[in-house]
């Protein structure tokens, strides 16, 4: 199969030297003038891996889009609907969503809450149905040899299925989902757990991520549900089994923001800390849909409004005695 | 409020410790010989803390029972039939009964997969209801000052508020429930799946982790729903809220056991792992009410059968490719 992914930071490098591993021929396109781009032309190498020699390295976007059955796309979030914008722009939006798109990201646009499956029906048009690939594990892991579980969703259980074939390996072991939006709004909403999970360590309070896991995902239960997702995908791969990633491992960028804001050395770090992003979304979906999230609103508080992480989080869990279905 | 605790290892001295810290007045009992209390005796100190000397240290079960209104039980679990039986057979069981009894221990008996509370009434009457007190928090955290949320569950209401008020502390903030059955199942199974965590570590694995804590609580979300309680408590600080001592940190004895298991190191130590024979009792249950417990059974089948870890957790976790639902 010709799969080209879109993106060549380190999940999209990721993607492409997985998707040759597995057997397809694959084309890694960067942005002209990237330095992710021109690292792995150079050298073939980035931090996390070495690129074998036939995959095709191009900043050429339409080469990158034709070429290719599958598109993965794995770029920041936030860029999404401006990259599907130009990418239309330069004519090359209705091929696009003639492939088979599969969606490496997670996040929820800033300002409006959106799932990036929506932004791609918005930009692309409501007959194309991509595909979101999510769950846990570390590149760093995955090239060592480290296998994990991850799942695709979509709406499409016959595509799901072919992809599964197509992608499965012993490596990365596929589960699968039809409910697209709880793992969305999942795998966006666990970075911002896991920025709370880093907060709790930076004070200290490491045993408190025990309590986050069980009142962090019920919060977010409730979301989905009133969005009209399954709550169950919460407790699915795509969020709580992404947990030991992102609340526990070094590796994770949202533990690790969480505690620099606790120690006041996050400096501009916060740039690649997705959950800041997502925490504004989720705000904006608790208005929306009528749902207290306190945990994420707590985040919020303190990463955008600057309160006192001790202060603020030692009110969410050691304030209130109640029930625990409330 | 008079409380006696009834076990004074480490479990049993925390709570005296903890009890007499929150304004009580308190006595610890500990069989007559044992070592632990002989150590408290002399030195006023265990491995863990230090008791103030306002708590009366005793070996005279009688003068325990009959000192309290509320009696804490916190003795090893596949130890609480024969214990309650000899104490009946003192002439002290219908004096027990008249008293709050909460049991702060965690498995299900051997053989019968009954819960705790089960037997309880069958040696002391249908009468007789016990809260349970449970859920995350290392005695080595809370004695350093380190606060936890922890779950009081039973099934009335009134006493379950009674208790929290009369409990609860800046150091221990208490949630209540009321599905006694999905907490005792819970709270026991979770050792469980601390011995596969511990596998997982000793592999290498431990990225696995995150998937083991998705696919281990919907397992038993099933079972529970089977017995008639609610599934959701699983996801609750009993079960899930616990993950944090049990899965990740360096104290839990269960995840330390699944460790030593892979390395080849476990000899006795499996006395102190209360999951081995909880993994036992869930097989029972398993059969009982028709529910596959895929984590729970591999964990039974390398600790009981000595079937090798790594064969038995990849073909768990590397070979199903399936809806996430299934």
């Amino acid at each position: 199969m010709n799969i080209s992914v879109l993106g060549c930071g380190r999940w999209g490098s990721f993607h492409a030297w997985y998707a040759q591993r597995v057997g397809h021929a694959v084309m890694l396109w960067g942005r002209a003038g990237s330095a992710h781009l021109k690292e792995l032309r150079v050298t073939r190498t980035n931090e996390f891996l070495t690129l074998p020699a036939d995959i095709h390295l191009t900043d050429d976007l339409a080469e990158a889009v034709r070429a290719a059955e599958v598109v993965i796309i794995s770029i920041h979030a936030q860029a999404l609907r401006a990259f599907l914008r130009d990418l239309c722009s330069r004519g090359l939006g209705v091929e696009l969503g003639k492939r088979r798109i599969i969606l490496c990201m997670k996040g929820l646009e800033i300002g409006t809450g959106k799932r990036l499956s929506t932004v791609v029906h918005e930009e692309l048009g409501s007959a194309v149905h991509p595909v979101v690939w999510v769950g846990p594990g570390h590149v760093q892991d995955f090239v060592r040899g480290i296998p994990n579980c991850m799942v695709l969703a979509g709406e499409e259980r016959e595509a799901l299925r072919e992809l599964v074939d197509a992608l499965g390996s012993p490596l990365i072991r596929f589960y699968y989902g039809e409910d697209l939006l709880g793992t969305e709004v999942g795998a966006a909403a666990k970075n911002v757990v896991g920025l709370a999970a880093g907060m709790l360590d930076g004070l200290g309070y490491g045993s408190l991520k025990g309590a986050l896991m069980a009142r962090g995902t019920r919060e977010l239960v409730r979301l989905v549900r009133a969005m009209g997702g399954d709550g169950e995908t919460i407790y699915g791969l795509s969020h709580l089994g992404d947990y030991e990633a992102t609340l526990f491992s070094p590796h994770s960028n949202n533990r690790r923001y969480g505690e620099a804001v606790v120690r006041g050395t996050a400096g501009d770090f916060h740039k690649i800390a997705e959950g800041v992003y997502t925490a504004e979304a989720l705000m904006a979906l608790s208005e929306e849909y009528g749902v207290d999230l306190p945990i994420s609103a707590t985040v919020y508080e303190i990463v955008t409004h600057g309160r006192d992480p001790r202060d603020q989080l030692m009110q969410l869990f050691l304030r209130a005695t109640k029930s625990e279905k409330e």
